[in-house]
Parts: structure tokens; C-alpha cells; sequence
């Protein structure tokens, strides 16, 4: 059990109706705001409006960058980049799913140096020292980024899909409005699932042993996205299962659940290669790969993560054989993700074949072997790859 | 389901041998430091040399305040104050359990204001709208205080134990070391665990509809108490069961659980009458109330809480009938504190009569009815004494 340290201090505003609160808290930064959205979704449900009118009641002065990719892309983030030293911006304000406020993350790094913001990605990563400060809107439960400090960037032209942890990342404030993610696709709503998912999934099968009371809190987590993600794919506007998915998606990344476990994570690498390369949805991605990496893992030795998974998570009876126990859990799994919320099984099924498995496998082991739950080579990434096809 | 504002920016050292950050973290604050703790245990595991030699190699100036009650006191709280004014104090080092941190809180409101620090408290309680920075090194798992803007504090002259809650009181960080609790006694770490569990049972026995996710992540700190508080009591220094129930302590009280409930505790505020005139034991008050009264609030209308409560958190049966499973439920919560945690069970056992039951009912009731899981009278409250004696 390692020694580690707590300390996230964003201030979130959960529920309906708190977004007049929003001035107040932008105001504590500054006058000059950066206002960054993805599509025209947020326009479409009255929210752009919304937020206007709250800007403009506090007299800022705004400046917009719409257009912000799903997985967002470098290019987006240097425009970011070359507004806020232009206008001189105080605080940027995102609002949208992860994409957006990832892409936020590294505008309000990159605004404070010279270098190029890619230049923060990659084996010599340059340092981020400092920030601007960050608000943001949520309108995706899913990526976890609007309480935590990484974020994922895309570079096409180098089929680069490269991700990054600093602290002076972190939102200062988040609004979570269950109701802002109302008018999400039942697909989209089942993609975030599976990332929530996968998050908590990451964290939980560890050798390294941590306190019991985290394994707990991840099974709560993961009871809470097992019920209420069906709910939210069938009943879009069920505010309970909006909300509940909402608070998890945060609660599942945010740090909290890692303790003082230092292993690397195995599904998110493995997919961050095949997203760089097909620009599938993140969240369908794990859900694809998922499933296999835990069959191809599950041995005598390891049974019993899978075992505890299964009853307290899938509640699996748990006088079966603990083998018996973790393929259960696993079909479970899958009845969830493809059935329950109807996401594609195989990587055929959207149309990736076997092409680039070998270059992506071993972009997926850039810094080594992945040392998670079981150490994966390349050749090992690669096989997943297979199964999953 | 009510909206809610999340914030709680304390930072928190977890595990063995962090203790060489505690220097960083004061500077941040200033050069004055007062110290204060209570009895002399620090003295005798070696913490209060750990502690002066890191103040020492920081050079900070050291103004020490020992003595610290349990159930601490308004003289203690008015030394304090004294002391930081005159000394021109800026940060409070607070070495010890809930009762040192909750007097640390209140010296750090008082030193800034020019009236009495009593004031602070009561029906006509003056605002607390700043506190000198407070830093806490804990070595008692029970209270939550060291990660929450509370604190209690007694009057033995009008027999008073008033709470309060500010935010200026919120620690700024906490170092929380397992290894710092394995002196304490059997019976401490088990009034610990009462009052671990019962901060969790106020807030879980609540007729306000909240995030289901909330309710898992109760259970799952209530399973955590339940599996590791008898694992402590039986052996001192077992890391794992001391580490289990020291961070479930911090959040079973910081405020994450709540979400948007609004719905006021029960026990706590009959059991501080009870402790406020008899100067027993918090943990020990609440362990013999809070059976006594889940069996006077249970009726058919709010028997489902019980339910989860027993399934979830004791793994009853959960085919058995609901009211079966309620009173079960008590049951087990009966044989983990006054059997496998070995706790008195009757106000009689711990010289206590019927003598001040009315004055205590009236008093716990000085707001008004006691508006929690089910509404309480003065004569609910004196009933529910009655039972417990």
C-alpha cells in the first residue's frame, strides 16, 4: 500500500439552474474569456444562449472558438493558442464533452509559453508549469475531464493520438447540469458509458494491493453505470440516470479511486492507437477491447479481481467456481455494452481490419512494455487487436 | 434531488512517512506557528519530536498550546486565542484527534475577531467569515474533522456542546499516517468506529431522494468500517485495517456524501446532551443510541432503507421479508458494536440515569423538532433515552 496524495480542489456546481452562478465565478479570474465549444449541439439545446447572456450580464469581453473536433485535434488547440495571446485572455471557458475541455487544457498551457503546444506531448514533453485558469460546462458524461488534470490530443499528420497529465490542468470550476446532457445520442450516451466504465475498470484490476475501501467505492461507481446507463439509452430524459452517470463519469477519473496504486492502465493505450488511426469513438473503442483484454488476462492467479468484479459489481452468484465467476462477469460485460446498450462488438463491425495492428500495437508500447494489471508486449497488443476483430 | 455545490480543497498526505512535507506546506502560510495537542501520546510515540524537528528544520518561531480535552473546551478555545494574538500567529498546527482539530478551528476563527469565541456558537452565533490557515496531523481515526469545516465544542458552565460549520474552518492540509493510530486504545478506536459509522448512518437514513450513486458509495465506507473497525480493535497494528478506517473517516464527513440532501442529523444532537453533561465519550454516546433509535424510527413506510441497508452493507438475505431484514439488520449492527467491537451497551453501564432525560430532550430539541430520517419531538427524544438506558 503506497503512500499518496489527495488534492482536487475544483469546485463543482451539480444539478439544474446554477449557471447564473457562472459570472461570479469567471469574474474571479478576469474579464477577458476564451469561449470554446465543439459543433452546434450547444446552440441547438439553448445553451450557447445561456451562456451569452450570463457573460454579457458580467460585462465580459468574449472571445469564441467554435468547432473543436471529438477527439480534438493540435490544429484546434494552436488557433485556441493564438487567440488567447492575441486578445490577451484571462480564463478560458469550455463548454462541451471531454473534447472540448481537453483541447481547453492545452490552450490554457500553451497561451503561457512560446514553444508550439504539441511540443507538451511526447517522450521529451516539455513541462507545464502554468495555466490559465479553467471553467467548464459539461455537456458529455464521459471522459471525466472536467475534474481532472489530463487531457488527449490528436495529430493527423503524424497519426499521433497522445495524452498528458499536469496539475496546473485542472478546472477551477465545473457545472454539471444533468439536463445539458438530455439531448445526447443514445449512442453517444452509450460510448460515454463505456469510457465511465473503462476508467473505473483500469483503476480496479490492479495487482498492487490498495485500500479495500477504494474497491469498494469502484464497484459503487460501477453498480451506479451498470444500472443507469441502460436507463439513459432507453429513457434519454430521465433525469436520475443522466444524473447519476454524470457524477460518476467525475468520480471515476478524478484521482480519488487510485489510492496509491501506481500500475499503468492497459485498455485506453491499446485504444488511443486505434482512435488515432480511424477516429472511432473513444468510448466504442474500449467497449470493443475491453471485454478481450480481460479474457485474454484472467488466470488462476488473478481470478479473484474478476471474481469480486462479478458479485459485487454484475451480482453473479458467488458460491459458483471462481473461473465459472469470471467468465460469467465477463459475458455480463458484454451483454451491458452490446446488448443492454447496443454498442458494435467487433472492430469488423466498423470496419478496421487487421492493417495497421502491428504499427499501432507497438505505438501502443512507445515507453515500454504496459505494466497494468498483466504486463502487455506488443505481440500481446497485437493478439487483443485480434480478438477483437 | 436538490443541486449541490462540491468543494472541499483540502489537501491530504496519505500513508507512512510523509511527515517531511509538512514544513513546505506551513511556509506557504507564514513563519508563526502554534502548536497545539493534547495529553501527552504524542509525547510517547515519538510524534511530538517528529513534529518539532521538522518546525526546527524550517526555522519556523513555535508557540505551543497542550492540553486539549476531549470534548475540548471554551477555556481551551480562549487560550488559543489569546495565544495567536498575542504572538501574531499565522497558522495553526493542529497534532491530535477531532477534539485538538475542532479547537484548533475555533482559535483560528477566534484570533481574528475581537469578541469571544463562545459567540461563535448558538442560536444567535456571530459569522465566521475568516480563519488563520490550520493544519492538522491526525491521530485518531473518528471525527472527520481534519476534512471538514466543522467542529464541536463544550461549555461545562451552561452545560453546552455546540457545533458548528463554517467554511474559513476547512483545514488547508492533513497528514494522515496509519501508523499514528496504533496506539490507541481498544476502546477509543472502537467509540472511533461508532462514530465513523453513525456520521455515514445520518446522512444514509434520509427520506430525500438523492443520487443512487451516493447510497453505494455509503455502503461501500459503512462495509469498510464494518469489515476492518474489529480487525483494529483486535490488532493495534494492522496497517491495512488502520489505513481502511482513517481515510474512510475523512469521508464519511466531508461532505461528499450529503449530494443535495438537506435533511438534519438525529443522533448526533441527542447524543452531544448526553455527552455534554456526562462527558462520556462521543463514539460511545452514538454506539448506544443509534440502535435504539433505528428500531423507534422503523415503520412500513420507510422500511426499504433498512433493507439496503441490512443487504448491502451486513449481506443479510436479502429473500427475507422486509421487516425480517430490518430488524436483522439492527441486530448485526448491535453484535458488531457492543460484541465484536465490545462497547457498552446501555446508558446504565456507563453510570448514567434518567435524571436530566427531560432537560436533555428539550435541549437536543433547543431548534426546534429534530427533522431527520423521521421527525422527533422532545418526547421522541426522551422515549429513545428511555429505550437506551
Amino acid at each position: 500500500m503506497n503512500p499518496f496524495v489527495y488534492d482536487i480542489p475544483v469546485k463543482v456546481y451539480f444539478g439544474r439552474d446554477q449557471l447564473h452562478n457562472l459570472g461570479g465565478e469567471l469574474a474571479k479570474f478576469g474579464q477577458r474569456i476564451l469561449l470554446t465549444y465543439g459543433g452546434g449541439s450547444i446552440k441547438r439545446i439553448g445553451l450557447y444562449d445561456r451562456v451569452i447572456k450570463e457573460l454579457r450580464e458580467g460585462g465580459f469581453e468574449v472571445v469564441e472558438l467554435a468547432g473543436i473536433e471529438p477527439n480534438p485535434r493540435i490544429e484546434s488547440v494552436r488557433e485556441g493558442v493564438r487567440l488567447c495571446k492575441e486578445h490577451n485572455i484571462d480564463a478560458i471557458l469550455a463548454v462541451g464533452g471531454g473534447s472540448t475541455i481537453d483541447a481547453a487544457k492545452f490552450m490554457a498551457a500553451g497561451a503561457l509559453v512560446e514553444h508550439d503546444p504539441w511540443e507538451f506531448f511526447g517522450a521529451n514533453a516539455k513541462p507545464i508549469d502554468n495555466a490559465l485558469p479553467i471553467v467548464t460546462i459539461l455537456t458529455l458524461s464521459a471522459t471525466g475531464s472536467e475534474m481532472d488534470s489530463g487531457g488527449v490530443i490528436s495529430n493527423l499528420e503524424t497519426s499521433d493520438k497522445l495524452g498528458r497529465l499536469a496539475r496546473p490542468l485542472l478546472p477551477k470550476v465545473s457545472f454539471l447540469d444533468p439536463t445539458l446532457t438530455y439531448s445526447v445520442s443514445k449512442y453517444q450516451t452509450a460510448c460515454g458509458a463505456a469510457d465511465i466504465l473503462s476508467h473505473i475498470i483500469e483503476v480496479y484490476f490492479n495487482t498492487q494491493q490498495d485500500l479495500y475501501m477504494l474497491d469498494c467505492m469502484m464497484e459503487a461507481l460501477m453498480k451506479t453505470v451498470v444500472k443507469y446507463a441502460p436507463i439513459a439509452v432507453r429513457e434519454p430524459e430521465n433525469y436520475e440516470a443522466r444524473a447519476n452517470l454524470m457524477w460518476a463519469s467525475s468520480w471515476a477519473i478524478n484521482g480519488f479511486i487510485n489510492g496509491g496504486k501506481r500500475k499503468a492502465w492497459s485498455c485506453h493505450p491499446m485504444e488511443h492507437e486505434l482512435s488515432a488511426i480511424y477516429d472511432i469513438t473513444h468510448g466504442l473503442g474500449l467497449a470493443i477491447l475491453t471485454p478481450h483484454w480481460m479474457k485474454y488476462c484472467l488466470n488462476e492467479e488473478n481470478v479473484a479481481k474478476y471474481v469480486s468484479f462479478g458479485v459485487n459489481v454484475f451480482g453473479v452468484d458467488s458460491t459458483l467456481p471462481p473461473m465459472d465467476i469470471a467468465h460469467e462477469a465477463i459475458a455480463r460485460l458484454e451483454r451491458l455494452l452490446f446488448e443492454e446498450l447496443g454498442l458494435q462488438r467487433r472492430l469488423s463491425d466498423v470496419g478496421i481490419d487487421d492493417t495497421h495492428f502491428a504499427e499501432m500495437a507497438r505505438k501502443a508500447c512507445r515507453y515500454g512494455d504496459i505494466k497494468g494489471f498483466v504486463t502487455l508486449t506488443p505481440e500481446d497488443v497485437e493478439r487483443i487487436y485480434r480478438m477483437s476483430l
